[in-house]
């Protein structure tokens, strides 16, 4: 958890690989360090694909070769990333656009986000946060919730984050957000994801649901935003996400408590209003995804 | 803080008039500490109950005969509380009995609570972990997931109820319960109540709206559990019902961080499944209450 975020979870597993390989290139140390590495985190699939994409460039080369090839694939993932991140923020930001003209007139638009999506999650701009950093540059007015994402406060990281931005930005438990959205205090929620699937279902941090039911009762649009590097067009329906579970001392440190700690849930596709990638805005419906990223499909 | 749960709040502002009024019984005293009382909570209306109902005893006597008048009250309003404590424990028992029949043998019967409402909440029993006691007794196996309860922590005193009581009990994030209960791991929802008002909308806990979108959606059960002291049938619907907003600091020692923290939501009566109160089970609807109460219909 000292790297976290989807985004940046694979970009720094692309460069442990080649830090890998600077100290031992052979066949078997490169098997092994794809394996260690790609068994630290279940979730997020950037994780799997940067090593894939890594070791797919490495393995046809010699030994000698194999760090530097990898330090520039690392490189290359790495300026993706940022040129995702600022793509995502153009397309999201059309989106919260038409949503900020509905406002009355001088009030910010009222975003609410789940754990931290931001360049601190990313390695610039972020996912979710990327659009409302686009929409500041062009001097419209928001405001966000962030939520406080039990049970370890990424909320804290988006509202240090948002405020070195001078973006408003107030935090909230995460219990309050049903509230706040059912007293029309929220314009738009818009989250990242740790895994997105080919029908559009949505994995992301645990809660994201919970915000996601609150939406659609409300009428208020859930927007995720996601760079391509977060899809898995191998998995048909979010059932088959792997969901991590994680330390019980996260929530408490008496040891004789009984702790159930999953860190991410499912969102399915039928509560997604929009799907922000690269490539632009989709619909969170079957097929949407393939037909936008013919590549990824196997 | 040191004092909570609706009916304990309730029972223990009784006994706070009846010690004022031993030491100044005159009338401004009387009224002076009506109002003191009363200003230290603005949600869960059993405060604002019991101090009328001591206050009523009170008024009519002369100030020798006030404190121990008081006193009596207070006793009258704590040893009820037990009483319907135990009757809706008696109750609900037979709703949770219903359920857990459905359950595969051997099988325990999953209840999800929020916050606190057991016997640290009350005078004893609870509210809704009595139902849980009773089915205990009954030699009935439960197992309770206990949530969180941000910002402060309450879902820590239900785990360490139950656990003295000897019933299973894991304790999770709020934001895992949209995750649970999607994946059917849970067979009913019970929760308390602060204030519960004609039309059968429930305020509780802040998250209890969230924990109700979840179960509708998935059509698993959300039972309220209330003494009618929680009743205020004066208030037509939950939009009325004052929500108290309690320190940053619960969230955040930070000092410049902007926090917005109410600390109850309302659940509209369509998400209740059935209210159960120390007279029965009822229809969270329109009137229901009233005909349960008509003593309470001013």
């Amino acid at each position: 958890m000292i790297v976290r975020g989807a985004p940046l979870i694979g970009v720094t597993a692309a460069y442990g690989l080649a830090i890998a390989l600077d100290m031992n290139a052979s066949d078997a140390a490169l098997e092994a360090a794809v394996a260690d590495l790609a068994a630290t985190r279940p979730t997020a699939v950037n994780l799997r694909w940067a090593l894939d994409r890594v070791a797919r460039v490495v393995r046809p080369l010699g030994r000698s070769a194999r760090a530097d090839a990898a330090f520039q694939e690392a490189d290359a993932i790495a300026d993706e990333d940022v040129a995702a991140s600022r793509a995502i923020g153009r397309h999201g930001a059309a989106l919260l656009r038409e949503l900020a003209s509905a406002r009355p007139a001088g009030e910010p638009l009222r975003v609410m986000t789940h754990c931290n999506a931001g360049w601190l999650a990313t390695v610039d701009w972020g996912t979710a946060l990327a659009p409302i950093y686009t929409l500041q540059a062009e001097g419209a007015a928001v405001h966000v919730w962030a939520s406080e994402t039990r049970p370890r406060n990424q909320g804290l990281l988006t509202e240090w984050e948002l405020r070195q931005q001078g973006i408003p930005v107030t935090l909230v438990a995460d219990n309050a957000c049903g509230l706040l959205i059912a007293r029309s205090e929220v314009d738009v929620v818009l989250v990242g994801s740790d895994r997105t699937v080919a029908n559009g279902d949505v994995c992301n941090k645990i809660g994201t649901y919970l915000k996601a039911l609150a939406a659609r009762e409300h009428g208020v649009p859930f927007v995720v935003a996601l760079p391509s590097s977060t899809l898995d067009l191998s998995i048909a329906s979010g059932d088959a996400i792997p969901i991590e579970e994680r330390a019980a001392t996260e929530l408490t440190s008496v040891p004789d408590i009984r702790v159930h700690n999953p860190a991410f849930d499912v969102t399915p596709a039928r509560f997604v209003t929009k799907l922000v990638t690269e490539r632009g805005v989709h619909d969170a419906e079957q097929g949407a995804l393939a037909r936008a990223f013919p590549e990824l499909v196997r």
